[in-house]
């Protein structure tokens, strides 16, 4: 893509300083429009060291609201976030609704300047392209609107810039050894940026390359990506309102035939063939229970030292005895190399940000067992059913958690999902009990028996999650619980097991 | 402190678990009544090696309800914390409202492992102390209840134990060299402890010795300190309501008779003997401009490089030309080293901590400059006079703020901080202005007429807050705005100002 570019490109100062002055004052009156429509944007900086990301940063946010914008340096990974899947550090700064993030360098390091330095090993590269992809799609779909920029400069020109701040005293520390490595390699980086830009150029987040010899010239070029694109979105989301507004219309007036087709899909369901009648006895729990927790103490330590993060999803009915699977679980556990992340309503600033956003903060480092009670697969049932988020939303959910927890495991942790099956009659059974125990009454709300009513619902939904997100990487293990004992000890068993799997597998 | 304790205590095992369990129950149900009265926790877990944090902590974690607190583990600061004043790691974890925050080590490493390994700076010492006093006194005071913990073993236990982990060879790995040094010099580490023990035994945050011989000894005192804690808290809460309940009634009645003697104090204020008149022909302004926005940019990568954080503080009257100074400031700076920081109103989630805690965050690491556009003085103008906080809070909040810059300068930043001084009838030009200009319109809102009105209260309080909080080490800058040019140039003059005299104290 950047042979047949034209770097001569340039605009008079004069030109450049009144038309900048006019863009300006259209951009900051964008910016509000995006504001009040809830459009978060994300602009990321990428090209040629000593293209002048920096310069071009600086004049662009000179017309913003600060107020509403962020400007993110992504420099080579700290410490701690070597310790996690490399999507971490952009997931937590992606922009609430209305905000704009600037990134100088962004998640291209991983196939770029990391890559060249030898810092990203040969086999992720292709997994880190569709991380990328995957990572872009999610967030353009949730109606994030992603502006890549590209700053292009020739090898003369880049000699020329090097050369300049090394002569000056105060700028000569700017430059190091490495880019002047960068500079004699120029050809070979240049490669590498090419097969970048042709592998990510996506319909929904297309990169523009910016001709950065004359900088006059790519500032203005710049503010017009930057203003074009922003019209586009706001005029986008005025068309999916429309529509989704006629669609929501039309199902209104012809019930709910769709769905109907949908679910009949799922009706002979996974949760259908359950045996609820296993269950163990005192001594025969107290025994194994004991045997487990020791294992799972050891195999923690042996983690740590492995540096393996460990995911546990803890689905299931309400009463299901999620809380205390993981008190079980967790009881011998050293509390530095585990957390419990219950997961109730998102709260206001989670509601400005993708679903997914809060759990990316929360996933382990590795060595550390992240405990999940309830989890993002919410957005598939309790979102779907009580229509917190739309059927577009919900359908693609499923694709969207699935690459989600293989960027996770490709990044190296175990992951291990649990659904805890009881029956209706057990879960009422349960809620009394609750409600007799002074202690426990705060436990059950007006809410769990709102929910038990739609257990039909939940049924099906919970049928075609289980089928949908059973992947080989991250599969779902049934438990059935409606003895506690017996579902206790099947989900330490199944932690034990899938260590000691990978463990196998390490040596 | 510690060498009249007795560590032979112990208790039989059949005993602590039914004292626990019991415990326990009363534990979870403190919990939820500590989140209904909106009461934040710190317990800290500090003490001497392999005394059983770890288990400790595991087992008070077990009785409560995981939604509710979060266990930090605080090892050696990792270099991007190292980049910030030490309290910062801290402030960021302080609990919101109803949370319960549990530190496995705390902000007493600095006084102790980091001390005793070298890592803190001697002159840093008496520092540690203070500041450590002020983050618990205004946090205590604030309603955060801080419990902390000190578990103590001899050396001949600590011997043991180490020899113990050693021996089998899943915990080998756990027992390093350094754990070896410090059972050695168990007496030195023994002193510093006392030490601390002795300097931060503060009434409003007292430690709690725990004989850790007997693990089943220390877990049922800790669950006791605990619970004894969180009880005394939820009395005090409900004292401290009536007690501000009566005093609002009494006002109310009797009106405001101490308010004003207050204010008289500060009758011939600091802003009335501003000279308004100072200006800058258009030519001089420029010229100026031209050369003090090239020397800060120079000045700029010295900070960087000399790794000097800055923090610049904007105050002043509504349409004072805060906005504008800044841009002025920043248009040639390198993004990468500044963020401007805009103040509006707290968000739900600031709501729930220190009113500092959200500026804490934001503070500049070593060689950056974050510019506040409003800042942590609001508590002593908006608030106070709106009555968004009561009148002790903004009364106590002058010494809080000055200790924490004080702590900010003590960790090596430079601070700056702006006032921008207009006439009641500038302003009012200005309104008028902006009102006339379509895409500045937005910039007027009733607030601001409504807060315009109240001009001779702000007033005041702007003066007492000059006179309470212009410190030799972070000093006010009363800027003559009138002139937007003069105010500009001043600014830009004085950040350059500064920022050379300490460039000139490292040499």
């Amino acid at each position: 893509m950047l042979e047949k570019v034209d770097l001569s490109k340039e605009m008079k100062k004069e030109e450049a300083k009144g038309k900048l002055e006019k863009m300006g004052v259209e951009l900051s009156h964008l910016q509000r429009e995006c504001k009040a429509a809830g459009i978060p944007v994300m602009i990321a900086f990428e090209g040629i060291g000593a293209s002048g990301k920096g310069v071009q940063i600086n004049k662009l946010i000179q017309a913003l609201d600060p107020r509403g914008f962020d400007v993110y340096t992504v420099n080579r990974e700290t410490e701690e976030e070597k310790m996690r899947p490399f999507l971490w550090r952009f997931w937590s700064k992606t922009p609430e609704t209305g905000r704009i993030a600037i990134f100088d360098r962004s998640w291209y390091r991983r196939v770029l300047g990391d890559r060249f330095d030898g810092l990203t090993p040969k086999k992720q590269i292709p997994f880190a392209f569709a991380d990328i992809h995957s990572f872009e799609r999610q967030l353009t779909d949730d109606g994030t609107v992603i502006i890549k920029l590209f700053l292009y400069i020739s090898k003369k020109e880049q000699e020329k810039r090097f050369k300049r701040l090394s002569e000056n005293k105060e700028t000569a520390w700017r430059v190091s050894k490495e880019d002047w490595n960068r500079n004699k390699k120029y050809g070979e980086y240049l490669a590498l940026c090419d097969e970048m830009l042709e592998q990510t150029d996506f319909e929904f987040a297309p990169w523009t390359i910016v001709e950065a010899t004359d900088k006059e010239y790519a500032a203005v070029k710049i503010m017009n990506v930057v203003i074009r694109r922003l019209k586009e979105a706001l005029v986008e989301k005025k068309q999916r309102e429309a529509m989704e507004e006629r669609i929501a219309k039309e199902q209104a007036e012809n019930g709910k035939i769709e769905e109907k087709s949908q679910t009949e899909e799922y009706k002979i369901g996974v949760l259908s063939g359950v045996d609820l009648s296993k269950s163990l006895s005192e001594k025969e729990y107290k025994h194994r229970l004991d045997q487990l927790q020791k294992k799972v103490e050891i195999l923690h330590s042996e983690l740590y030292r492995q540096r393996i993060p460990v995911i546990l999803a803890f689905e299931g009915w309400d009463a299901a005895g999620k809380g205390g699977a993981i008190r079980r679980l967790t009881s011998k556990l050293d509390p530095r190399g585990y957390a419990v992340c219950p997961t109730s309503a998102a709260n206001d600033i989670e509601r400005k940000h993708h679903y997914l956003w809060r759990f990316w903060n929360k996933m382990p480092k590795a060595g550390h067992i992240a405990i999940f009670d309830r989890t993002w697969y919410g957005r598939v049932m309790v979102e779907r059913i009580e229509g917190f988020c739309s059927t577009a939303e919900w359908k693609r959910a499923y694709q969207e958690i699935n690459e989600m927890e293989e960027h996770l495991v490709n990044s190296g942790a175990i992951i291990v999902k649990f659904w805890l099956q009881i029956d209706k009659d057990e879960q009422e059974r349960r809620f009394r009990a609750r409600m007799e125990i002074p202690e426990k009454q705060w436990k059950i709300t007006d809410e769990d028996w709102r929910n038990r009513a739609k257990w039909e619902e939940y049924e099906q939904a919970v049928d075609e999650m289980l089928v949908r997100t059973s992947t080989t990487y991250a599969p779902w293990t049934v438990v059935e619980a409606n003895s506690k004992q017996y579902a206790r000890v099947k989900v330490l068993e199944t932690v034990v097991e899938a260590i000691e799997a990978r463990l196998k597998e390490q040596k």
